[in-house]
């Protein structure tokens, strides 16, 4: 087994998010799923567009705004996912080359274009995302860079990727191919529905032993187990990875990693203004701290310092500046 | 005459700002005009973009970011400008419409693009702006509505779109349709180079008594008058235009509308984050006023108070309720 040459490999949805702050009527006018992620069509996205107020343009994409934190927490990290060849998909291309992460995906040629994600942020803070998929959904298993896969100490997965089928296939081969190098793999389940239509599929995965971290959230967790109770349900699937971490909002996080358990409480923030990227920072800060082996509940603690930076603004990548902010609160 | 169906029409560049915050180094390393604004050409503004970190997109230009501030003010407004048929152009004509301002003129097919403009935003909070004007520069005059120029009360005009030969065009016939309408019209010089260019012309305009209100800053001022001396300068040009009004950044701003003259210290910003926008929300601010028939000094106000707003945050637009901060403070 050779050395690996990156920190994080991930492979996940190209976007770019669309964001606009908006009332709780809007919400109920649209008839939108607070608070969750909801595919929607090009149609679909041009009519909810066509509702929203003046917006802003920030990259987006699950696993690509973890691999931003963990940039900037100084892990080495490239990243595979696909954009169209338009003004977008060069937005998307942009930011992640200019946070430091390899992005060599060849953008695609035609329609559909770029993925975006129309996210309306209420009062509250909470973000309801409504996602057009676009070239995203097309990311082929021949796109891999296969040397590029086996030379990642961890290969970052994306749940959101494994509902449109070509990625899924890719994603599946990126698997065989990270564990035939001896690398370890991650999980994000990221949101419930992806968990309802291809719960068998996780499941087999990690009955197989096919992941070593899985990262949920409570509803995540209840979907994949069956199980309503956090701690039953926890329990359950503690065993099957060697890693699991279990964020719970407001509520902090507990990871287990082979019988060793830990807990953090939810940093404190002044004002949550969006919670876009609450997650996928808290699996950056974690990554960070896992790469480097550090005790579990360290990892903890950093995914918690990491997502609290990210839900006191608008935008789901760090804007202050993670490397100091951590050295200053662990 | 009949009354006006608008407040404000205004003419100006459609562009999206691309805004990205970087340190002292970066500006002298790659040689950028500090706290100006620079023409690019596609493959200057490739170099730079390429220079730049992760970066936000906002829709800009300086005119319809005035109206932006207006609309949401209570001020009827409708705007003209040039997008091509891309995403930045969908962007551009989505936030411009989402603010209330009306916004007809059709997309432009084919390159180039929708313009761009690459600001720098330095920790003093000072923009260093690089604008690649593409499809804007191509504004004609065939794409002029002259029922709706006839139909505001004010023609508001972007020195900026003086620059490029056919929007040149477009604006002075829209100044004749204006005026033989019995509109008014107001300018703003929008940029020191401009003047050095165009100073000839500006002067002709003035002198010949076409300008109504005239928004210029110190530096715009000293170009046009060839006065170093900011109150000999204004007492140059304030007899020929009906309305003068000068914004001096931290000294405040002055107005004089025949002879009668008022001034305003800078409204007090906790901290400049980003001065993009800043003479624009002054002229929407000013000019919300001016469209009530309000006192010259309430006027200026309402100008110190919009752009203390849009300073306190990144972005050329108003993020806060500009309204009922006026209110409050007024």
């Amino acid at each position: 087994m050779t050395e690996p040459r990156y920190d994080v490999i991930a492979i996940g949805n190209a976007i770019v998010d669309i964001i606009a702050s908006c009332d709780d009527e809007t919400i109920e006018e649209l008839e939108l799923n607070r608070g969750g992620m909801t595919l929607v069509d090009a149609p679909g996205a041009d009519r909810l567009y066509e509702a929203m107020g003046p917006a802003t343009e920030k990259s987006g994409g699950s696993a690509a705004n973890t691999l931003a934190g963990l940039s900037q927490l100084g892990t080495q990290c490239a990243f595979i996912g696909q954009v169209a060849d338009d003004q977008f998909g060069k937005v998307f291309a942009h930011d992640i080359r200019a946070a430091g992460i390899d992005f060599d995906t060849p953008m695609r040629a035609g329609d559909p274009p770029t993925g975006r994600c129309l996210i309306f942020v209420t009062p509250d803070g909470e973000r309801t995302m409504n996602t057009f998929l676009g070239a995203g959904q097309y990311l082929p298993a021949t796109a891999l860079d296969e040397s590029l896969i086996a030379s990642g100490a961890i290969l970052y997965l994306e749940g959101y990727l494994w509902d449109p089928e070509e990625p899924r296939k890719a994603m599946r081969r990126a698997i065989e191919v990270a564990r035939s190098a001896g690398r370890k793999v991650a999980f994000t389940a990221s949101e419930s529905f992806v968990i309802e239509r291809h719960g068998d599929d996780f499941r087999d995965l990690i009955d197989n032993g096919m992941i070593d971290i899985l990262f949920v959230n409570e509803s995540e967790l209840a979907t994949l187990t069956g199980e309503p109770d956090f701690e039953k349900g926890f329990d359950m699937v503690a065993p099957k990875v060697p890693c699991l971490v279990a964020t719970r909002s407001a509520k902090g996080a507990v990871a287990d990693a082979g019988g060793v358990r830990a807990s953090v409480a939810a940093e404190p923030v002044a004002k949550v203004i969006d919670t876009t990227g609450a997650g996928d920072q808290f699996a950056a800060g974690f990554l960070s701290g896992f790469a480097k082996d550090e005790p579990l509940e360290k990892c903890l603690r950093r995914g918690a310092i990491a997502a609290a930076e990210v839900i006191s603004h608008y935008g789901p990548r760090p804007e202050a500046d993670l490397q100091a902010l951590i050295a200053q609160k662990l």
